[in-house]
């Protein structure tokens, strides 16, 4: 996932452009993936596809010629969705356009100015502060055109049409954390689920922050009743402690199983209630829609002094910090993908077990002891209203147990989904 | 306030009589008051207005006519409603008419016997003792007749007919605190909510109390269903700390109302849940009724030991106490008559908020940032369901900020009320 | 109840045959019982009766011919529905028949195989080891043959005919907690409750575990439904804690009346979730019948070292546990059978309780004012929803006042149940 990381690194990405077609095509390298072109002006819900942004060089050069502050060095040093602009002025007038982050004075910040038009560079504290003062050229060879707006998917077809969307932004220049080791965890997260048939169809969405998830909504209004769960991948390599936010409605199925798993391992983590403000989940649940849409990161959004600088480098996201990530998806998603409620079918006292060759295997063993414990357990809450994570958390048996006594009384027709 | 409850101060005041209409018309100075006269012998839901008392004289004078025992120096002396007397008694057959409070022998104790005809008067401990043996006069020249009961009504028109009720009890004599404090609190919360127009209507009930309230509320069955909130003000000027003692309900709007202003100020306060004893919110919150009426006093019912007693003085009561109970009454009537449920009108996504002008105007300052917040706050919980004071005690925003929130989104047509 | 215990210890109980019968006509002799005799091969929901068992006598004879293990000594010594067996084997080959708790190696076990043909022998640990290895004679004189389940009931006959079923199982041989005490309980439970007409109508039932409370179900289910609540009595009187372990619904009457008494109550005490294991309450809170059934115990199902051993002997159980045990049963049922919903007829304010004498009485004595603020509690909740244990609850008044009150204002017309 490193590798992966370092890869997407220098590439300038933003809201459209081809920094985000240059970032796919090497995430299609790892995952097949089907991209969506959307056309400048196409109205997505209460927005409009803005025009294409796309960059070729900047730099502000002294009166020597020399580039003090140059494009090519970082894509941060451009502020985002910059004007075009090719001029001489003194240093006084410059400032008015100039970017820095006076208490990181040697950190590049990132800063963008999608739908006001205006040009800028973004550069450290300490660079300005040695610019003598005279005359600088400065130049942004960009265009702002009608164009498209660029999102992939890739889809792992599961047995049951219901959807787990997994979704993460892809409209970040050079930062590692914001968002490339979430777009890397969510790669082979999917090379992951691949290797089976998952129950669930899980929908991967690489698109750009706020108007890219906009737009797949507007896009898939109709499919929206079919995503059941869904995890907004972000910040997911800095080696803070894992962090859950819960959809909106705070009890959705990915809540519960997100806790389940979390509060289960022994990794150090924190569970924060939903806020309308982070990354993508802010769409996903918006009331109208209200999904079952969590989001998992390390240290949350803007919570490092990093965030937003050119201090989130690839050196800043560990491949430690990004397998643990992916771990807890996985654990999450095999919890999640499990889950079911099942309707007991001999609801009026226990059924007769020894019978059925399910109570006859068990010995004194603990795990054959907790193998029966299970059962009962499934049999007591299969009332069509308690889930297996329900019965898990009840009875305190692990949740892998849980299903393999749930399988038992399927396979002996004892209960139904 | 406080020259207020001295003016009221001397006045006997009953459930009947002309001591309430002389308290009514000094608070008709200050408010103007609907002065209500219902007739003896009325039903009232479950009872019946009772004869008129009046009082105009009252003594127990020794064997040379010195009065030892006098109306005059304390409407506290004669036992409420107590009939007319005209005799001479030794002392000992005396006694059985005579009230103390042996646990604290120089205060007189108030004592009333409204339902069952008796006479008797109340006195200091210490004054009894020092009575010699031998003959008294006693003399209780009261009236007992068909008259009528008396309470008023003062009214905020508001934008809606939707009311809240301010109620507090008009009956007790020289007392200060029980309720004079209530009383005059009352009379500058109407003065002070009269400045503006507010959303809505505020009737203010000046009403004898148990008789009075159920009185009205009698007289007022039809207009019942649009008490939307209420208080019952009592006890308000005691050094003590504030109680706020809740609704049957227990989560009535004004409950949540006064918990958030009393958590969220810096005052000692208690709250209470609701018991069905104390004052008129007894009547308010009966099961029938169950209105969300919450009752605010400083120290409460019964709490002290000055309770119904000549120490319930308006030494007892102290400007500063008084002023701040109504400063909580009106901080909690500032974010009551504000709270609104809206309804997101772009509840799909979230809206584009810088088209709108709404999001440009914010730099980095941090109360930009809070109104923005406080925006993405709103548009969140608007579904018909939360309150504004729900998105403040949500966000941990304060519920000005939401307000204005709200009203700048009302404003773009983006939220409805 | 000890020397009950003592008369029924040396009986060979199992779920069926002529050790059940001779221990009900034990308790017949306590409580009239209606014996219920169902023939094998009977369906009883998911089960079938199986066949009878009956035990003469069985023992291991050494070379010489002494006993070395002798039925006549316990009961416990032959493994529960062991098929007959007449046969001379080395004590290698019989080893595999013989059944010992090496952790408590001076105590014999108690074991079963009811549903799978075998035989067997319990012993100690130390009677095993002395065997010198050798010829053994081993003979079991049993019979399994086609007769009865047996299982008796007794009914005290209530107001209404909505019952309060109480179970223990009958099914266990010399074994004195588990459960001859909890047998012994429930027919001194019997006793006193029917030294008044009860206002429920309470259906002991003594019954064999799990095939028997099966049985019971399955001949009772158009009667479940007037099944209001209900209590299995087990483990009863050993010297541990009392344990309330609530019915599958947590929430259930019996598990709101059993944690108010204990809690109420200066005993030491816990309370416990449901599980699905344990004792006879599995089946009556199976999720298709999801009675209101708890269960009381001292120390809870195989939580004691003793249990399922010969350490369980009429010296486990002490007298002083078992009558604490009763007395907590009977507090309960005290309650359980006054506990009332009500609806005020007078909701609209409060009525005038002076008018009906129900104020008059009251002086300032302190046990007249808890009844008149339980009048007032009793008048304020009695919605129809909250019960008078409600009442209690919410006013921290004693349960008896409250239903004094009730009491008093149902006669007065006030309320109506």
């Amino acid at each position: 996932m490193h590798e992966l990381v370092r890869r997407m690194y220098p590439l300038c990405r933003s809201i459209t452009g081809d920094g985000v077609r240059a970032t796919l095509d090497i995430v299609g390298e790892y995952i097949p993936l089907t991209v969506h072109e959307v056309p400048t002006g196409t109205q997505v819900l209460d927005w409009t596809v803005p025009q294409e942004w796309n960059i070729r060089d900047a730099y502000i050069a002294d009166g020597t010629g020399k580039r003090v502050v140059d494009f090519a060095a970082s894509s941060l040093h451009v502020l985002g969705y910059s004007v075009p602009v090719s001029a001489t002025m003194p240093l006084a007038e410059l400032r008015g356009h100039l970017h820095t982050s006076p208490e990181h004075p040697s950190w590049v910040p990132y800063r963008t100015s999608y739908y006001k038009p205006e040009w800028g560079f973004c550069l450290a504290q300490e660079t300005l502060d040695a610019l003598p003062d005279g005359e600088y050229e400065v130049r942004v060879d960009s265009t702002l055109a009608d164009g498209h707006l660029t999102y992939a998917e890739h889809v792992i077809p599961g047995q049951v049409a219901d959807e787990v969307i997994v979704s993460c932004h892809v409209c970040h220049p050079s930062l590692a954390n914001d968002n490339l080791a979430g777009i890397a965890v969510a790669t082979y997260l999917a090379r992951a689920l691949a290797e089976q048939t998952p129950y669930y169809t899980y929908r991967f969405i690489f698109a750009p922050g706020t108007i890219g998830a906009i737009t797949w909504l507007a896009r898939n209004v109709e499919r929206i009743d079919r995503v059941r769960h869904g995890l907004v991948l972000a910040c997911a390599g800095d080696r803070g402690q894992l962090t859950y936010k819960q959809s909106r409605r705070g009890d959705a199925e990915i809540d519960r199983v997100l806790q389940h798993v979390l509060t289960g391992s022994e990794r150090p983590h924190r569970i924060d209630e939903f806020t309308p403000y982070g990354y993508d989940e802010r769409q996903y649940c918006s009331p109208g829609f209200d999904l079952g849409v969590g989001s998992l990161s390390r240290t949350p959004y803007a919570g490092y002094p990093e965030y937003h600088t050119s201090a989130d480098n690839p050196d800043f996201v560990s491949p430690e910090a990004m397998a643990d990530t992916l771990a807890v998806c996985r654990e999450a998603f095999a919890v999640l993908d499990r889950n079911r409620r099942y309707v007991n079918l001999s609801p009026y006292g226990e059924p007769q077990l020894g019978r059925r060759g399910l109570y006859d295997s068990l010995g004194g063993r603990s795990d054959a002891k907790q193998a029966q414990m299970a059962m009962l357990w499934v049999l007591s809450l299969s009332d069509g209203e308690h889930t297996l994570l329900d019965v898990a958390e009840r009875s305190g048996l692990p949740f892998d147990t849980v299903v393999a006594a749930a399988d038992a009384l399927h396979g002996a027709e004892l209960i139904k989904a």
